[in-house]
């Protein structure tokens, strides 16, 4: 059996798991907390930093491969490794350009795929050059994610809050829609496209409601954006799964926002909505299998299941029972022992092939579930 | 979260954990062998003998409840853990009914449900009274399992196979078809029926080819076979999942052939193909959820993958990337590091509705995959 190792043991690695028991496979996981989601499905846990060169290195030494559930990981330790003969999903060339914003951005200017205006700063007081920019989003080079490092500039009142350290000025797109394609490309360079995802967000709020499968958008803008997301994950040179995240502007316009070199908060709804999900793809690809059929078996809404404000400890899954009572829902609760505000806690997936159902039953269990503590 | 085990470590224990994973739980397994396939999935894995009263009363006395996965356990220090409060699934009453096979039938004599007649025997003597009975099945009261402890009695010159130990002889039925249904018990007495699934057999060599769900039966037929699986499940008195296994002779009769209290082979299709999984419904069942759904997303079809003859030795598994490339099928292998001849080593949904490619893909899978060393 082959030896494949996960960094970090998150919710991504845990649904990797359940999804490797289909599989003639030795896991391992390398994590510094050893009560995480992933820490027991797999056959060896290591306690560790996955940001260190040594803990990483040694952890991979012996194994055939190597995959990772968050960029944040020493990609030199991932450089050493490959040069060694372990196989790295995604390669760590392709992690780099993915992991530091202005990489990321050079990387879709270079290959000429859209993506929205854009200079880099590294103070301050640069940004007074570039007032054609704004309203614009700043983005910290190093070390974002979910939102973290990531400031919403729209005047000169709001330069109080920007990065005075290598960052990207992005010009705002005028959003008609925010859409996301994974797609798997084997070691062999053969790639599979799931249909795309479309973000439904709260008007008001602007925080993310659930996510529909497949995207409601015209058969022109579906083939620009699977032409632009075949680009991007082909030009990334790299085996593996990625998620290309995308918005549709008012000109219908798709213009790439980002790229997680991984499996996604955007394809969870493929564990039961596709014939492969992007977990079993993900297996596949490592283990030298044909890749798997991405085509749906039912139309699906997701809902991430985010910590409630102003809970912080133990979870508690308020209403579960009557979300466990609908039909039609697939729970997944990531068994974190803590909530805290914000944390992503568990999602739900809804199958339907009636669009106006998948969206009443993902309101309804938005409204209903809530983790407290 | 809830602490509960697993009497055994089999590919049962390892697709209960896979599902386990979606809700918070604390999951234990005993089992001797800690290599099995369930093993590095649990939070805590205990090395023991599941037939020792020691072993199962130590393991269970500080969880909250404790399933089996195997009827062969120590059902006294079961009986022992439920009087102490632990939640015993299915209840210890009921295994000691199922796990002796005179008791079994008995059961079903008490309580009106149809089946095969027999009569019970302790000596191969005996036998020579009841040649009326002829063909008959000879089963062992104690320890059969998987076809072990059964013989085929067609005439007196069969005899020198019979058992001198405790046994039944049941009249063989003229049958047509052999269906099975899951039933699904809440704690509070709420059910759930699995449409049932129909084994097909190769007619040549008696051996089951692969199953197909739903079973093709007239209404009428259903209606009975419904009713009689739920008569079963109830009169067991216990909240669980139990698999009633029925033969429909010649003449439309439904029969009762034999009853496993908990989740079954003839359920692995319900990954796929139905909104709740058996194992999903077992975890709901313990951890006091409402009952799944148990409608079928899509018909499917069914092939265990068994250890071909004359291989035993580490397992290698023939044309797996040919049957990995089949757009519809779904693929368990069971991590068991050996094969052996007819050993279980997986199995393979094929999700479909169309009835003439479940059955083509079935057979197709039949016969590239080979488990071989």
């Amino acid at each position: 059996m082959k030896k494949v190792g996960i960094l970090g043991g998150g919710q991504l690695g845990r649904m990797l798991l359940q999804a490797a028991a289909n599989y003639p496979v030795e896991t391992f996981v390398l994590e510094k907390d050893a009560e995480c989601p992933a820490a027991h499905l797999c056959h060896h846990f290591s306690k560790g930093d996955i940001t260190s060169f040594e803990d990483v290195y040694n952890f991979g030494k012996d194994l055939d491969s190597i995959t990772i559930e968050i960029e944040s990981v020493n990609v030199d330790a991932l450089k050493k490794l490959e040069a060694e003969g372990v196989k790295v999903y995604p390669r760590p060339e392709a992690l780099e350009i993915i992991k530091n914003k202005i990489e990321q951005k050079n990387f879709y200017k270079e290959n000429e795929i859209p993506t929205s205006p854009f200079i880099v700063t590294s103070k301050k007081e640069q940004l007074q050059n570039h007032l054609n920019y704004l309203p614009a989003a700043h983005k910290l080079a190093h070390g974002g994610y979910d939102g973290r490092g990531v400031q919403i500039l729209k005047n000169e009142k709001d330069f109080d809050k920007a990065f005075n350290e290598e960052a990207v000025l992005e010009k705002l797109v005028s959003i008609k829609k925010e859409i996301s394609i994974i797609v798997a490309i084997s070691e062999d360079g053969k790639t599979a496209l799931y249909p795309p995802v479309e973000m439904i967000f709260n008007q008001d709020l602007n925080l993310l409601e659930y996510q529909l499968c497949p995207a409601n958008i015209s058969e022109k803008t579906l083939w620009k954006a699977e032409a632009i997301a075949l680009t991007v994950a082909k030009n990334l040179k790299s085996p593996g799964i990625f998620a290309v995240e995308l918005f549709i502007d008012i000109d219908d316009n798709v213009l790439v926002n980002e790229t997680a070199p991984r499996v996604h908060n955007s394809g969870h709804h493929t564990i039961e909505a596709a014939y492969s999900s992007q977990f079993d793809m993900l297996w596949r690809i490592m283990l030298g299998y044909p890749l798997g059929y991405t085509k749906p078996i039912m139309s699906s809404s997701m809902v991430n299941l985010i910590g409630e404000e102003g809970y912080k400890g133990p979870a508690k899954y308020q209403n579960l029972e009557e979300v466990l009572q609908i039909e039609n829902v697939f729970v997944h609760i990531y068994g974190k022992k803590e909530t805290r505000p914000g944390r992503k806690m568990g999602h739900v997936t809804v199958l339907s092939n009636e669009r106006q159902e998948l969206i009443h039953v993902a309101n309804k269990v938005k409204h209903l579930l809530k983790v407290v503590s």
